[in-house]
């Protein structure tokens, strides 16, 4: 007997990243592809101390079912540190989440309609595509520029499309590196007050800068926007902990949504980590952190400085995990990936990350889960298939 | 300027349970309200042993980001525990999911479209009103006698309404305490079957019977059923740590929903349990919590015969953690939790449960999660409030 599924399940495919993933098992093949946080940045022995300390001290607390909006004192963590940066928040406005990925899942339930139009930067985070797309919505693109989106062309989408909602990832774009300049954001958020149209502003990497002055949240110069965040950087990815910071109204719809979907997220774990944050010196192991990044970040730089054909253009981030590259027109990314494979190297080509389906002579590159010397081998590599691919196409 | 949410969040509202829960947060009310296991029951100890262990010796990698499926091993685990209750199951066919709410989360997700008809147990369980609502059926409801579902009016249902999907807690059921009988397992498999209706069987309660003879799931008769596990009531709630079983095509498109929802539950949570898991006698764990909870069923039901007016009728739950109350006709359990607040008892007023908007005269005790003296006096100021109602509407 056949099974009938979601309409919505007909949209959207396995992540090409995660296929990707698969073919990257090989350990003789030098990954830029994947997504990861460098593991030596994780603080293990301290997570263990902290989660020996509350299964001590609050044991049964710990493992009973809790509140769905998250641990009221790490709540007001999350705060003060916006408060550092810039950005008045109140505890009440803030949820802990499944990771900021689970906050994309809950801004898309609460604001999305089928047919709904929902604005999203070109290129764009690819998780967001598949969990927006879930609701079925029709995305539109807008174009980036070095210093964020092409504020007139966003005027033109929202005065004339009937845009519901924008996506953005303003610090250190993933794929691109990218990051909005103060005077984007502020007229992207007057754009989007002007229309009343709603934002969703992903920032899992925004402690996450090694160079340059930190900017605030676009969310401060909004009334309406959606913040999301992540330890998942800064603490560790496999634990899940991120958070949704939302003004009341909003928030009432999310805390619905998210009982709905788990009732609330993993109360051991935001214990862990509250214990973990308040017992340590963050600050100094985020600079660990940073340093860490920054000195990968100019390794592939410089990597692709001496290694590429000097047609090729690059971001050069000033922080997050991910680099980018375009190849030039009609040179295409994913032959280029069969050649590398071959070569021993991998990247993710970056047609996924376009919601038109552009892209194709793009692609991202991940240097914080690699050693400086596989960094240089694996550039040198990809240079080679780079070389090799557009004598091919001459 | 004001919000625009999506339809979808108009036909829901907070839950209920939530709202009472404040209520009953003064310490001199005795609450049967919630659906707490008993923090007794948690292995404080083990747990602080396991998460050292992994922290200790694989730090790095139960840190970092995992699979969408979850951990290997604990997924063989789960199929093998199944193997022990008679039904067959590929560990590639379990995903470890954020508790079982996420698996009805993810379930909704795959299966419903806006307007399928959705069957449900009359009453069942509140939170999968929430869930399943937000993918906006059609709800219809099946009437539940003491073995399970009449199968009469299900064939009727089945029959006549297309219905897209079932879903049912067949053993000890929230809110009711009421278990499938075998025959009733049986028929209403060879029905879906028949029909090739998709199933939804949550068994959050499953290991947790301490009377009567343990039966398969409903799954072991069907072709394509979806089953929903938990760890919550054998180690520990805050962990949100369940599973979902099914077949490979269903399995599939869970995938794509999970992965769009939260990448992938808490990996460092998974290598905890399943350490904890495999290093201690979890039988014997469990031999425990039912010794507990029999005790703790025992002194309601024994004090319900005592307290409660005859005209009362109530399950006799041989497993779970809840026990259903039907007053006589006429006679509203809104009204009676009014009074028994006075008297400083609470409890769910059962219509919540009821997709159908009927049970006025329906109430949820839960028994698991207060002392044996606070069951007593508890249900004794519980029977007062009721024989003061029923005087009243005399």
């Amino acid at each position: 007997m056949s099974i009938a599924f979601a309409d919505r399940m007909s949209n959207v495919h396995k992540s090409f990243i995660r296929e990707i993933l698969k073919v990257t098992q090989d350990p003789s093949i030098i990954s830029f592809a994947g997504g990861l946080p460098n593991p030596a940045s994780f603080p293990v022995r301290e997570i263990s101390e902290a989660a020996t300390a509350v299964l001590n001290e609050s044991g049964e607390s710990v493992l009973q079912y809790s509140t769905t909006e998250g641990y009221g004192p790490l709540r007001e963590y999350v705060a003060e540190r916006y408060a550092r940066r810039g950005l008045k928040v109140d505890p009440d406005e803030v949820m802990i989440t499944s990771g900021s990925q689970q906050g994309i899942d809950l801004a898309g339930k609460v604001f999305i309609d089928k047919g709904d139009k929902v604005l999203v930067e070109r290129p764009t985070y690819l998780a967001t595509l598949q969990a927006f797309g879930l609701y079925q919505p029709e995305f539109r693109s807008i174009s980036l520029r070095d210093d964020g989106p092409d504020t007139a062309e966003m005027a033109e989408e929202l005065a004339t499309k009937k845009i519901k909602l924008f996506y953005a990832v303003p610090n250190f774009q993933n794929p691109t590196g990218i990051t909005y300049s103060q005077r984007k954001r502020e007229d992207v958020a007057a754009l989007l007050n002007e229309h009343g149209t709603a934002f969703v502003e992903d920032d899992p990497y925004g402690e996450i800068r090694y160079m340059g002055d930190d900017m605030p949240p676009v969310k401060k110069y909004m009334e309406n926007g959606v913040l999301l965040g992540s330890f998942s950087k800064i603490v560790s990815p496999g634990m899940r902990l991120g958070w949704l910071v939302a003004p009341k109204e909003v928030m009432e719809n999310i805390v619905i949504a998210k009982q709905a979907t788990d009732l609330h997220t993993n109360f051991f774990t935001q214990r862990v980590v509250y214990q973990y944050l308040i017992t340590n010196d963050v600050d100094s192991h985020i600079m660990k952190i940073r340093a860490m990044y920054r000195k990968q970040r100019d390794t592939m730089v410089r990597a692709i400085e001496k290694h590429f054909p000097e047609e090729v253009r690059y971001t050069r981030p000033e922080g997050g995990m991910f680099l980018w590259a375009t190849l030039p027109e009609g040179i295409s990314s994913l032959e280029l990936f069969d050649i590398a494979i071959k070569e021993k190297v991998a990247f993710v080509p970056g047609q996924a990350f376009f919601a038109d389906g552009s892209g194709q002579n793009t692609l991202r590159l991940n240097y914080t889960n690699s050693g400086e010397e596989a960094i240089e081998t694996g550039i040198a590599r990809l240079g080679n298939a780079i070389h090799r691919l557009m004598e091919q196409k001459k």
